[in-house]
Parts: C-alpha cells; sequence; structure tokens
C-alpha cells in the first residue's frame, strides 16, 4: 500500500519509492534504510524501513521530519539474477509454498496475502547467502489453511528430488496454518533422509516491522548445513522475543497460539533443538543423516475424517460422516472417552469397515481406553489407541497409511509402529 | 474386588473386612489404617491403607507379614445418620455428579466406576466436617463422557436452590473429562451467584493411594467458606505433587492433560486463586459474592455443533451437519481460519440461517479475520469472531444464547457480551 496524506508528500518530493534507501532525520535523530510499503497494522504518520541488520523498523513522522533519498533500488534487477554459486560452501534448498513468511501486505485489500517469490524472500535475508548457496523455488503460493493432500505430495516429490541431488537441507518457507499437519506428512512421506527438512514459517510478514521470518530462515540455514539431522522438523521462535529458535520434531508439535512467535509447541516431548545465533544445542535423540536416497512413499487415501467429541454430539452426525469415509480419528476427552451414544456409533462405523482410531483432545499425555468402563467398550466396539500420538498426526498419518495398504490389518499395524518419532518413547510426566 | 491369595487367606483368618480399621505388622515395620478395596492398579501382593491423614497408601505383604483387626468398621452405620449440624459453622453444599472423585473400582469389570454416594464421600474426607456443615447430595452418578444438556440444567437448578437456601458456597465432585463444559454452562446459567460454584475433579479415585480427591475437596470447602468469590470455577491441583491447587474461572478453563493432576490450565488467562493449606492468594480479578438471590437462566437450545477445520475438511460434511442444526463454532486453524471450501459452506449455512461463530483451535490467543485475506472472505461470508473464547465455552454459550432468544441479532449480542468472563478483558500475550 502507498504511503498517503503528509507522509507520501514527503516520500514524494524527495523522490522515494519502495525499496530505495533513505535517510530519515528530525533534528538530531537520523534513521537510515530500506523503505518498505505501508501497511495497515501501522498508523499513517509511520515510514517502514528495513535496516542492514534485515531488522523492520517503523519511524514516527511529524512535521519536522525530513526525508533524503539515498540511494534508487537496486532490488528489481537483483532479482532476475541467478543466485550466485560458491564452490566452498554447501548448496541448500528453498521451496517456498506461501504463508506469512512469503507474504507481503495484499494493496488491494490491505490484508496479508502469500505474494513473495522465493528469490525475493531469499534475497531479503542476505546473510543466508554467506552461508550456503541456495537454490530457491516456489512449488505453490497459497496461504496454508489452503493446503491439501496433492500439496503434501507436491512438495514431499521435491524435497527428495532436491536432497537426492545434493542438497545437504530443505527449507520450506510455509504458512503457520496448517505447517504441523505437513510436517507430519512430510514425515511420513520422507524416509531415509539425507538431511534435515526445516519447514519454517513467520507470525509475521517479512515486510512487518519486527518480522520472525529473518532469524527463522538464519536458523534453518544452520541447521542445514552444520547439523547431522536426518528429520523432518517445525522451526520457529522459542520465545517472544529474538532471543533463540527451537527445532520440533514434525510429528510431535503443534501451533498452541494463535499469534505470538513462539506459538509452536512440541507435546509430549521436549524439542529437539535450540539454535541462539550460531550456536545449536540438541536437547533429545533424533535421527541422525542417512547415506542416502532418499525413499518417497507418497501414496495417501483422503478419504479420512477427525472428530473432535464434547458433550453434544450427536450419534446421528458421527453415522453420516461415518458413511463417507474409510477412517475417523476421534480426538476424545481425556483419555480418548466418548458418550455411550458415540460408543455405538463406533460399533457400526468397526462393523461396516470403517478405521476408527482414539486420541485426546486433551492434547497432552496418552489415551488409555483400560481404566474406566467407557473406555473397555470402545475397545469392545472395535475403536484401537494411539497413545500419545496428536490427533493432527493421527489424521495426516492415518491417510498415510490407507495409502500404503489395503487390508484392514496392514493399515493397523502401520498405525501402530512408530514411523517418525509421532509416538514418543520417553514422555516428559 | 476382593484380596485373593495369600493376601484374601491373611484378611480372612483376622477376620478383617473392607471398611475396617486393621494392623500390617512385618518384623518392626507397623502399619495402621482403614482396609480399602483391593484394585487392578495394584499388585495381587499389595493392601492398600487409608491412613488416618487421609491419604491412601500400598502396603507390600509377604510370607511373614501378619494381619490384626483393630476396630470393625462403623461406616455402614455412620453413613446412614444424618451429617452432624454444629450451628457454629457455615453450611456448604455438596452437589456429586460422579467421575472419578466420585468413583470406586468396578468390581465387576476392574474398571474405575462412579458409585461413591455424596455421604461417602464427605465421611472418606474428614476434616471436611470440622470447616464447615455439610449438606450432601448425589444428583446423579455418570462419568462426564456421558453429561447431557440436561444434566447441565438439572445441576444449575440444584445449586440455585443450595445457595438460595443459605449453603455459602456449592462443591460439585464432576468427572474431568468435561467439566470445563460443565462449568461454562453453569456460569452462563447462573447469575448473581451470592458465592462460589466450585467444580471439583480428582485425576485418581477417591480409593486409590496418591488420590488428589481429598486435597481438591479440602481446597473448595476452605474456598466456599473464606472467599467472597461469587463465580462458577473448577478447582483442581495446580501440580503433579500435593503442593497447592488452583482455581480456574469456568469459562476459561481446560483438561490439557489425560492423566496429570495438575491436567486443568486457566487458557488466556492467569488463575483467579492458588491455595496452599490454608492460605487463599488471589490472583486476579474477580467478581464478589452478590447480596442475592441467585438467579437462574436455564434455557438451552441444544441444536448446535462443534467443528474443528483441519486440511481435507470435505465442504460436504460440512453442509450435511449445517442442515441439522441452529449454530455452529468452528475451531479454525491460526486467528480462525478455515479453507475457501469451506468459507463456500459458511455462506450457504449463513444465508439458510445458521450462526457461524469463530474460534482458534490453537486454543491460545485470540481469532482476528481481518489479517488475511480468507479471513476478510470469513467475515463476508457472514461468520462472527469470538475474541479469545475457548471453542469448549464458546459452543456452551452458543446453546445458551439460543436458548435465551430467539432472533438471530439477539443471539448475536448475547454471543458478543461479556457474561460470565468468558472473554478476557486483560490478555496474557
Amino acid at each position: 500500500m502507498k504511503y498517503a496524506g503528509h507522509v507520501g508528500e514527503l516520500l514524494d518530493s524527495a523522490g522515494a519509492e519502495i525499496g530505495d534507501v533513505i535517510e530519515i532525520r528530525r533534528g538530531k535523530e537520523v534513521r537510515s534504510g530500506i523503505l518498505m510499503p505501508h501497511h495497515d497494522f501501522s498508523a499513517p504518520s509511520v515510514i517502514t524501513l528495513k535496516l542492514t541488520t534485515g531488522y523492520n523498523i517503523g519511524v514516527l513522522v511529524d512535521q519536522e521530519t525530513e526525508v533524503k533519498l539515498v540511494l534508487k533500488r537496486e532490488a528489481k534487477a537483483q532479482k532476475k539474477q541467478a543466485l550466485p554459486r560458491d564452490p566452498a560452501k554447501k548448496d541448500i534448498a528453498v521451496i517456498s509454498t506461501g504463508g506469512t513468511i512469503a507474504s507481503y501486505v495484499d494493496y488491494r485489500t490491505g490484508a496479508v496475502h502469500p505474494a513473495i517469490s522465493a528469490e525475493e524472500l531469499v534475497f531479503s535475508v542476505p546473510e543466508l547467502l554467506d552461508l550456503a548457496n541456495v537454490r530457491a523455488k516456489v512449488l505453490y503460493s497459497i496461504l496454508s489453511e489452503n493446503m491439501k493432500v496433492s500439496h503434501w505430495q507436491s512438495l514431499a516429490r521435491a524435497v527428495a528430488e532436491e536432497l537426492n541431488s545434493g542438497a545437504v537441507g530443505v527449507i520450506i518457507p510455509h504458512g503457520t496454518d496448517t505447517m504441523g499437519f505437513t510436517s507430519a506428512a512430510l514425515a511420513f512421506m520422507l524416509r531415509n533422509l539425507t538431511g534435515p527438512v526445516v519447514c519454517v514459517g513467520a507470525q509475521r510478514s517479512s515486510d512487518r516491522p519486527s518480522s520472525d521470518a529473518i532469524m527463522n530462515l538464519l536458523s534453518a540455514t544452520r541447521l542445514s548445513i552444520d547439523s547431522d539431522l536426518g528429520e523432518v522438523v517445525v522451526l520457529m521462535h522459542g520465545d517472544t522475543s529474538d532471543t533463540h529458535t527451537l527445532v520440533h520434531r514434525g510429528t510431535k508439535v503443534r501451533k498452541m497460539h494463535s499469534s505470538r512467535r513462539d506459538a509452536f509447541k512440541s507435546i509430549n516431548i521436549d524439542p529437539i533443538a535450540r539454535i541462539e545465533g550460531p550456536k545449536m544445542t540438541f536437547l533429545t535423540e533424533y535421527t541422525r543423516r542417512s547415506k542416502g536416497s532418499v525413499q518417497l512413499k507418497d501414496r495417501i487415501d483422503g478419504r479420512a475424517s477427525m472428530l473432535h467429541f464434547y458433550p453434544g454430539f450427536e450419534a446421528e452426525h458421527f453415522d453420516l460422516i461415518a458413511t463417507k469415509v474409510r477412517g475417523i480419528v476421534i480426538a476424545g476427552t481425556g483419555l480418548g472417552h466418548v458418550s455411550e451414544e458415540i460408543v455405538g456409533s463406533i460399533r457400526r462405523a468397526v462393523k461396516d469397515g470403517v478405521h476408527i482410531y482414539i486420541t485426546t483432545q486433551c492434547l497432552h499425555g496418552a489415551v488409555n481406553l483400560n481404566v474406566y468402563s467407557t473406555g473397555r467398550d470402545m475397545i469392545t466396539a472395535g475403536a484401537v489407541t494411539l497413545g500419545d500420538m496428536l490427533p493432527e498426526t493421527a489424521y495426516v498419518k492415518l491417510m498415510w497409511a490407507m495409502g500404503q495398504a489395503e487390508a484392514p490389518e496392514e493399515v493397523r499395524k502401520i498405525m501402530l509402529t512408530n514411523i517418525a518419532g509421532e509416538f514418543a518413547e520417553r514422555r516428559l510426566v
């Protein structure tokens, strides 16, 4: 969005456009940096500057403020260049899918919109190019709430291709809304990983003051080139300030806050690692890089539902859904319970050949249907428990398992086998 | 369940029955207490004793162990007595609904089963009678996953009756699985409270060693007689050991662990109070006791659903449910999002007169549909956001609001009004 009013006039009279380096002077105070677009979150009297540190700041403008053009932008020209390659550095791949991390404010609606290209994203974090050679591509550019099974599959194929052609790690800028679903899907589809596959998001778009995108991308780069990790992970801020990032196992992570930068939490396990600047501390056991090559198991059968039980959940509704799918993951209450009526629905669904798996909506802790009479009735009805697996991970795994095997007992065997750390071996109690 | 094998023979030869006071001697070690039933969680060679402190312990029995009968139980006789009344003490009411806190092991199936009467429960915590006069009743005895709207209503009526006839507080032993739903329902139905309404549960049944029932009941009693609180709350352990309990606002609390004693967490606010022995510390603003009388607003329209959005959620499934209900609460991703397809479903449902309200499955943080294009499309389609309200609380409130008003604009006005602290005024960020 363009700057309006007094601020717009100031910028116009200086001949400054978005992307130019400008200097803002007010008395003795001087600030200089790249002029970023105006956005809805700022007051009309604030100019957003990207500093050389990579961080964005908002500068308040009043009648005494002067603006001076320092340097016309070269960003557009640079964007069209191929990314430079230094044979002394390792190769990493950046496969962008969209989301806040790859977003600008949509100047039409004023809302944030996925728009930035992978190259633009990489160029917005110049330090990244100091660390590694980057192969950047945009696979698609969508808000993650629109992610489908087919997107997971094409992403898995692209990741396997990059790792099997020499990338030491793959960074996936991704919308945070469903990033935990994608990381779980990749973790099941990609076996024998030769390097880290790092889903990385931002809670503030890259053009906003105090975006978390840069630090998360830099940490992901360090993890890719400096670690021996061979897992699919989610990497995000570890706190609300910019002190460190955390690396979460892709099957044990969930977005637990709608807006905080440290929204992602490892559930039922500790994070795999903590990254603070160049310092990387591993906190749990993890799978090492394999010698390769990466195996791709990308068949998924999408005919599954995830249902959260609650008081008043109508058996009729459950029965309706059950006729439409091959499998249902239930997020039950407490140790995994549902009402007597829904136990009846489970019994009917299982008789009709529908897979019924049980997780807990508490999210923390494991299910156990052996403690209470309800649970025993659920087992008799044919429900199968999934320990401390997250409901979301269980839903993704069920679709993947149904894609891998046809026979119900085979699907069940896959569901109960620890494929990608989805069952914690040592739980925090 | 009866004790079997060597342990059973030892108890039989001593003439000891469940409820008797016995002494267990092995060399110089002597333990005495009330003989509790054997349960599945213990090894066959363990006798469970309730000590005079109220805590249960397991005593390992071997060939050298001797058992002596000290006192035949009087519990049965006492149970039939009216509870004693001391005019110097305040009156509280205990209205039992079932759940682990009021459970024994089911001797038939070996599973935990709600069985204990309110009097038995009260007598199992003699300290409670030192603090207050207790009116105890069993309203029903069910596992909370079987709780229905009608149970919430009869409970609200019973609570209003007790408070309006002189009880200074009401304690509601309740199954933990859906206790947060019940506390929210009571908070909306009961206005102008003259004292605390304390939903209290246990994660270990009262007859188990290290049950959390006793401390939770004692804390609830202290809160009832010693505080000026006039709200519906949930009271449970504040940590995994027995150091303190926490008092959570009934509309802002959720079971966040399947088995830990500190499973309940206040979401988006601090707990109201912390209770450590007789010491009570208030941590947030709260509503004081009113002068009365308590108002009962117990009409609820149960025709609502709560749907969690996830990648792969079929618009067809949404549409099916939408035809069956008057209102839907969606737990969207992140700031409250759903896919483009579900935006279409929302549009169709709203056109057909279905209320659509938006919350976040992140649980922590607030929804905001003004940031991203998806959100703006959802608003245009007719979805209404509910700030930082929990999905579960929103679902309960929607049914209550539909019971209170017929006209859609009236329902909406109720939904957006802070009735019982369901919107946090000051959020933890």
